[in-house]
């Protein structure tokens, strides 16, 4: 795609990781980058608050850091409503650009604002920047660092549950009922104490499992699963990691082991088929063929959704969902994405298993970037 | 506003806050909410998929739960592609819409989809539901319990600064030179054994905090103002609080002694303007009077900002920038309202101040939610 002149984003980096991705500046107010001309001759402008000036000329990744007052200042001497659109109407007039890409969640306001005014506006889909879904030596090592944590985080709330005494059926920890919140406490603390952010952990158990983004809540039961998924970012370089791993106190019912050794052996041929050109679609529907051959049927069941009912994998890096998918949407791998592989079955009555590992795409296969054990009974 | 059939959002209610707060659930990836109608005969309805629609019909305070899957596979019968726009083009005509809507941040992909199809899509501007910015009581009740846990956050951090030994100008405790990066750990640790998510933590000192933004790094010095911005959110009610306090190990000089006086005065005036229909505008430049008054003049030196260069102050709440602001743009107070009050002023060489409080706006004044105390000295 080169039949536009710029392009350009309207966003908080915070929020939007296309926007850090192309500026490595991070701010909690939406901002301006237009990017104008293409590679290798770009010119990547920001426009910034009084606020932020300083501290955007300092460290965003950048050509030129222009004044938002400044430019306000302007619109108002022709007469003009300083908003944003006349800012940018000034700011593209003066670097003649006419055709304009936009990322696909631009806003409506200003995309409305700029088209009045004569602007050519497009928007480009998911990946916005291919570039972001291939990651370097750095981001794969960065990804790694919080990797090392979650392990660190879920070894921690895994021993809880080891040395947890069982009294009716309940587990107890110096005293204490233990629950879903005191176990995402010491995962999420952990995490903290390590520079990571972990928000929506989930430790689920019993039937609470069966739903896959319930967080959990309340007291653990001895013979149930516990689906912990964990997710954190680092707060330093940003980036995701993500695990899945499911255990149960004491013994485990015959039904129970079979499910997890199925998720288990569904997740081992999944990561096998991983590797430079591999079909999003073909790992995704393997896994749903080892989960037919051994028997367990996806489906509506009395209102509810059982079986396996969400995708293999995503990518993962400054977002914790990103692309490429590993599902029926038939996106390829490429050397250099990092995946989570994370099948499931969810069965009420009986338990909810997935099991969770980041692989990084090579030329000839993958690199398990997880190195925890799995293990159903602690 | 009453001449649209519907409101249409499309976003991740753990990043948008007004889908959270038009459904109260939270889910990560994008979903559809439409209501079809006007209050107080309206139709709340969510299109979520497999993976999310058991919790939706559990969670969500809407009326109507609809399966993705579903509409994408009554898109395929008809021959059409299964995208959202052609399942919201089926929901649309089944519920006879046509005008719709928007939040101002509403994607142009599938506003231009929408319009494509000859639906007439309108955006209206933050508040995009003005009864947001007016807090219940439980609301406040919320921020209150946040604001609690950052004093506690704030106080063991300032502990830390007090009780530390100087030795050639650098701060020690326990042996080890303390830093930013040191006191924001155990900030955002505390927060979080608290169930409170802190990120962004600013604690700069010295040059870096006449950054408002910069959250600061390395050694603490002696006799360096050091300025601390804790804003959290509660991982359960999802409510942030907000507040600032700046302090000196040991003492500061008299240049930057007179400093927090202004900066304390100018808080305590706006503070005291504070109540029902009080416009932001007048409070902000009353604010810019008391330093302009004592001599403090803001404007670019050096090609760096100096002096009062941001707003006095903005709402709290399930966003931790919303409306209304306290500054040039003129939002007016109405009871119910929570904002910050935030004056600050920054002098590289001399020092930074800033104090923050969060107000509650009531009939005739202010309730201050803020009970930390304000000290220099430590």
């Amino acid at each position: 795609m080169q039949h536009y002149d710029a392009i350009l984003m309207i966003a908080s980096s915070e929020v939007d990781s296309n926007l850090y991705y192309a500026t490595r500046f991070l701010a909690p107010d939406p901002f301006i980058f237009l990017q104008v001309g293409h590679p290798p001759q770009t010119e990547k402008i920001l426009v910034m608050s009084d606020l932020e000036l300083d501290r955007a000329k300092a460290q965003a990744k950048v050509n030129t850091v222009l004044s938002l007052s400044q430019y306000e200042g302007i619109a108002k001497q022709k007469g003009r409503e300083p908003n944003w659109v006349n800012v940018l109407d000034l700011l593209l007039q003066e670097r003649k650009v006419k055709w304009i890409l936009v990322p696909s969640n631009f806003p409506i306001e200003y995309a409305d604002g700029l088209r009045g005014k004569g602007y050519l506006l497009e928007f480009s889909r998911e990946p916005f920047f291919e570039e972001r879904t291939l990651k370097s030596g750095e981001e794969v090592e960065f990804i790694r660092q919080v990797q090392q944590a979650t392990e660190e985080a879920t070894d921690m709330a895994i021993q809880a549950i080891r040395e947890s005494d069982v009294r009716n059926g309940l587990l107890y920890c110096n005293g204490e009922v233990l629950t879903s919140e005191e176990l995402k406490q010491i995962i999420n603390v952990k995490l903290m104490e390590k520079g990571c952010v972990a928000q929506h952990t989930i430790v689920a158990s019993g039937d609470q499992a069966c739903d896959p983004h319930n967080e959990g809540s309340g007291p653990i039961r001895a013979g149930d699963s516990i689906i912990m998924d964990i997710f954190p970012r680092s707060s330093t370089t940003r980036y995701f990691a993500d695990m899945t791993r499911t255990v149960v106190k004491g013994k485990a019912s015959d039904k129970l082991k079979r499910i997890y050794e199925t998720v288990h052996k569904a997740q081992a041929a999944a990561i096998q088929m991983i590797h430079d050109g591999a079909p999003g679609r073909e790992i995704h529907e393997r896994v749903c063929q080892v989960f037919k051959q051994a028997g367990y049927e996806t489906g509506m069941v009395g209102g509810r959704m059982q079986g396996f009912f969400h995708g293999t994998g995503h990518g993962v890096g400054l977002d914790i969902h990103e692309p490429p998918r590993i599902s029926r949407s038939g996106d390829v791998l490429k050397r250099g994405h990092v995946v989570t592989v994370e099948p499931g079955l969810y069965y009420p009555g009986v338990g909810a298993v997935r099991i969770e590992d980041m692989v990084w795409v090579t030329d000839r296969g993958g690199t398990n970037l997880t190195k925890y054990p799995k293990q159903l009974e602690v």
